[in-house]
């Protein structure tokens, strides 16, 4: 793609959190994006109100602010100019919200779609979406790990919800963590392609490169080794996840650089939060 | 485009559940599809195990089977047939899982879009990304629903945490449920488009002709207003969600013919649930 955008990140100032994902968007692919953590500035996008430029209302954050610069701005200043400031600082902000929408809007212009960039039409628009729904799927397991420690209430406090956490955690530990776990492993196994395909060496989520995919299902298994680490432990012994904690290891080789600099957040208060009540019965 | 496709929903019989996001698309644009919903076909598409085509595993249905047809079913068995049975009946099956991902891939496809159509480049993809951000919002919603009866585990019964339940479901009526409608009505409200594109007459989620996220709204509050109709009702009277209960009732005028036949299942054991318990504080 042409374009020259201008990337900024919303998100709460400390946390991994759902943000997380998207910065690994960008620190795999090196693109540059900055990122708003003012709490009054996270606020005002969030009340959805006299911000100009939000077509679509936004939830919660992790909120994504796009920008045209440079030579395509000036194509884009014809179309749509709403105010003097985006005149002069190029094209018009949108903003785009919700996790797995970021990644998809992100992917294909940050090189993370692997090797179903090669594809064109149908088959492309058909890769596109099997790693969305791999991601889709990594996500999924990243709201239920939040719903362990808050299963009645995500504002109330944990301590109030604790003898509940604990039945849910169990549940999670038991039937659905093992669940998601083996969808990831047979992707990995299965390696994407199809038999006549089968590359050597490597083995990603969707075929043999690197895509969005593999680096959110990297953030979720990292995140549980933090807050379940015993199970996780457990689960890596019963060898039967061999490719996903293989997979999780080769991606933390690939972030080194971000992922031991001080750019990484350590795991807080965010989704993953580790109680060892949580992490096994009593 | 101009793929002739064939389109199979595999999801489980009976029930409305998340399968019904993806009639909607089918059955508001008049294109024709077939349901798989045996039970034994299912079980095999979910076990990831000898099913040629997969490239992506399936974690839950509704899965969506794509196959090309016609014309350029010819072009395709060029590029990639697997098995004797492909060539026979056209093209190669595909397989997309994850409902938010199944509604972006037919969405374009389907007329879903509404005036995002009319965008091209960025836009058009800044456009496409908040429609889909709605339908995510949407089915988060959907998902919160199912967790006031299902708190603690999805695989045991209600009767088993309905303690819990109640818990859960006082939260999500007072705290999460506001909240989400909130986001819908200033969506409606503020009509997608800017200022200078403000349309007249019908208000949808982005601009003013029907898109996807329509009809996934429409779904949601249809379910609630089953599952929670004292709750429901109060929040109509209230009248700070005027615009999503006209959108609601605008929807329902549009898909009239479809909701009277039999093709509608009726609500029962699937993710809207009526439990006059969940539905008010003793």
């Amino acid at each position: 793609m042409s374009e020259h955008l201008d990337y900024t990140l919303f998100y709460w100032p400390e946390i991994l959190g759902r943000g997380e994902f998207v910065r690994l968007c960008f620190e795999a692919s090196g693109v540059e994006y900055k990122e708003q953590n003012d709490v009054a500035e996270l606020s005002k996008l969030l009340s959805n109100k006299e911000v100009a430029g939000i077509a679509a209302p936004h939830f919660a954050v992790p909120v994504l602010g796009v920008r045209v610069v440079g030579d395509a701005a000036s194509a884009s200043k014809k179309a749509r100019v709403d105010t003097a400031a985006d005149v002069k600082d190029g094209g018009k902000t949108h903003y785009i919200s919700q996790t797995p929408v970021i990644l998809s809007f992100l992917a294909p212009r940050l090189g993370l779609l692997g090797d179903a960039e090669k594809l064109e039409g149908l088959e492309r628009d058909v890769a596109v979406a099997q790693i969305q729904q791999l991601c889709a799927t990594a996500l999924d397991l990243n709201n239920e790990t939040h719903d362990t420690h808050h299963p009645i209430s995500v504002s109330s406090y944990y301590e109030d919800q604790q003898e509940e956490a604990k039945k849910r955690a169990a549940d999670f530990r038991t039937n659905r963590l093992p669940k998601f776990l083996q969808v990831f492993e047979v992707a990995l196994r299965d390696n994407g392609a199809g038999p006549d395909q089968k590359t050597q060496g490597a083995s990603r989520m969707w075929a043999s490169r690197t895509t969005v995919a593999d680096l959110t299902v990297f953030q979720v298994v990292d995140g549980l080794q933090f807050a379940f680490p015993r199970c996780m432990q457990k689960l890596k012994q019963g060898g039967k996840y061999n490719h996903v904690f293989q997979l999780h290891d080769q991606i933390k080789q690939e972030l080194k650089e971000y992922l031991e600099s001080d750019r990484r957040l350590p795991y807080s208060n965010g989704v993953f939060r580790h109680y060892p009540e949580l992490d096994q019965d009593e």
